[in-house]
């Protein structure tokens, strides 16, 4: 690595034992190093995402050799660069998907896993991108096919998620419905861009479904649900139709009629982003940069923002997400 | 259409009332006459399928506008053809894919889903191949992407569907496991091509499959069992694993885990032919000409024939297909 002044020790967000939001805590770290492809990332800000709360839980741990920190993706300054490492990266403001350790002052990411800050987009606004477009793009893009005139259902509307499917699918021009638990929800999700929003709460989706696409389906569904959902997902979808599974916030038994899987040619399939390999996500980096960050560097696409807290209130921003009133993504400044 | 002396009436096989075998009996019926992009065909030969049966059983009913007399495949001589069809195809043997009335003295078939059957195929043999090669192809090759270096597990490896994707696989470069419900089942499957066979009804294939596969499982399974199967079939997929579904015999409903389904990114699908537009069934028999004809032509691929009954005994042909005996393909010989 080339030679910069580093501290030893910084300040990171870890916890003893899996619980609520409560047994966050910061705790003294030393400040990692880049191995080779690695650079390290003085963090400004880390984005929240619900990954970190399971991990929290003790349900998802984190994959052999990634951090115990939480958190999955950061903005910053590259303030030195590992082994193999030739672009002049250092000094340049990144935005990064890591494996783990976002809740620190200082985080090592893969140098093909950063895409460059544009001059439109702040340095939290560029911590709320990675988890949610890289776990967009590959599962609406390449697993679903979805194509422009196709109609998308996404639950949780208002999530960082639910608002990242909701504008890249616009962008891209398919018809975008959503579900959420409240009429304001519905109400800021049309903001955002959805065509329609359902308020689960008040009304059955999948009638909602039918009524707006007039009994003729939707290509595509979104689920981060699954559990009872999933035959209730299925029967909003048109023949054809693809379903992506990438969480069970629900549960995870599905009953699922193979008869109707296979009379109307379902695709059921699903993903989750942190255990890929390196090189299927500097793939997907290289897929994004071409196909997505111009809209970020124009403007037109940004994170929808909900709170920044600062670090060391990493449990009350844990607390707030799993209340469920957040609108858009919740990012910590280191 | 072109003139040419036909007669105004033939036998078909047909029923009044759903029911068991008992119910086909021998019918006279106007001679069908080819409309445009049509062709009339004098079966020589009518492949039986399981969809037959279940059609016979009120369970399947013909798409609209399809003839309600059984037969999915048939070959046999062009004797006219309706307008729109160029090609110089009247006295030229050919098999085709139809959507009924194969159980006749003469069939109606598109011109588009009939591919000429070369000197080294019999028209009886012939007359087996459309159904399975087609359904086998497009499941297999298109839906659940094979690639050659993979393990496909089949369940009934000696069903005509079995022998087929035993056959197109070892052609195509994979790795076949099949179960049977037999010793002697497994045996003949193996002299058909397979790499292992199972005996399900003294060994659990799931266990069976990890012990083939050293723990790294399948990247396919065909399945046309469906039911408490699924989740069975889903314990057998390695990651990235596809699961396509083309028969549900034993039963609809599937309990799934969508945890697992994500994690290991697998994909569940599956399709049924006979309701796919005209206009897919000829792009999917150009494919078939390109792709897997030439092994026809050359004499490596053919079908496993079972037995050749008279049109009318189609009874005692269903009466064997549901004993679950046969080993390959019955056909009725027109």
């Amino acid at each position: 690595m080339s030679q910069v002044l580093l501290p030893d020790t910084m300040t990171a967000i870890g916890f003893d034992n899996p619980g609520g939001p409560d047994v966050l805590r910061a705790q003294d770290c030393p400040v990692p190093r880049p191995g080779t492809g690695e650079v390290l990332v003085k963090v400004a800000f880390a984005g929240v995402n619900r990954p970190d709360i399971v991990q929290r839980e003790g349900r998802y741990p984190p994959p052999p050799g990634a951090s115990p920190i939480p958190g999955l993706e950061i903005a910053g300054e590259v303030v030195a660069v590992g082994e193999g490492v030739d672009e002049p990266i250092t000094g340049q403001h990144v935005c990064a998907l890591v494996s783990g350790g976002g809740y620190a002052q200082y985080c090592v990411a893969r140098a093909a896993h950063c895409l460059p800050v544009p001059d439109t987009l702040s340095l939290a606004e560029a911590a709320a991108l990675p988890e949610t477009l890289f776990t967009v793009w590959h599962n609406v893009f390449e697993r679903a096919y979805a194509r422009d005139g196709e109609t998308i259902l996404v639950h949780g509307g208002t999530s960082g998620i639910g608002t990242m499917a909701t504008m890249l699918g616009k962008l891209f021009g398919l018809c975008v419905i959503v579900t959420c638990g409240s009429d304001e929800k519905c109400a800021r999700a049309i903001e955002i861009g959805a065509d329609h929003a359902i308020n689960y709460k008040t009304n059955d989706f999948v009638e909602e479904v039918a009524r707006i696409t007039q009994d003729r389906g939707v290509e595509i569904v979104l689920d981060m649900v699954a559990g009872d959902y999933v035959t209730r997902n299925l029967r909003c979808l048109a023949p054809d139709g693809r379903h992506v599974t990438i969480a069970v916030q629900g549960g995870t038994k599905a009953e699922i009629n193979m008869a109707v899987v296979m009379a109307r040619r379902y695709t059921l399939t699903g993903s989750t982003l942190r255990p890929r390999s390196d090189t299927f996500k500097a793939l997907l980096a290289q897929e994004i940069v071409a196909n997505a960050w111009p809209f970020v560097a124009e403007g037109r696409l940004r994170p929808v923002m909900d709170e920044v807290f600062p670090l060391a209130d990493a449990a009350t921003a844990h607390a707030r997400m799993e209340a469920g009133d957040h609108i858009g993504k919740i990012v910590l400044r280191a």
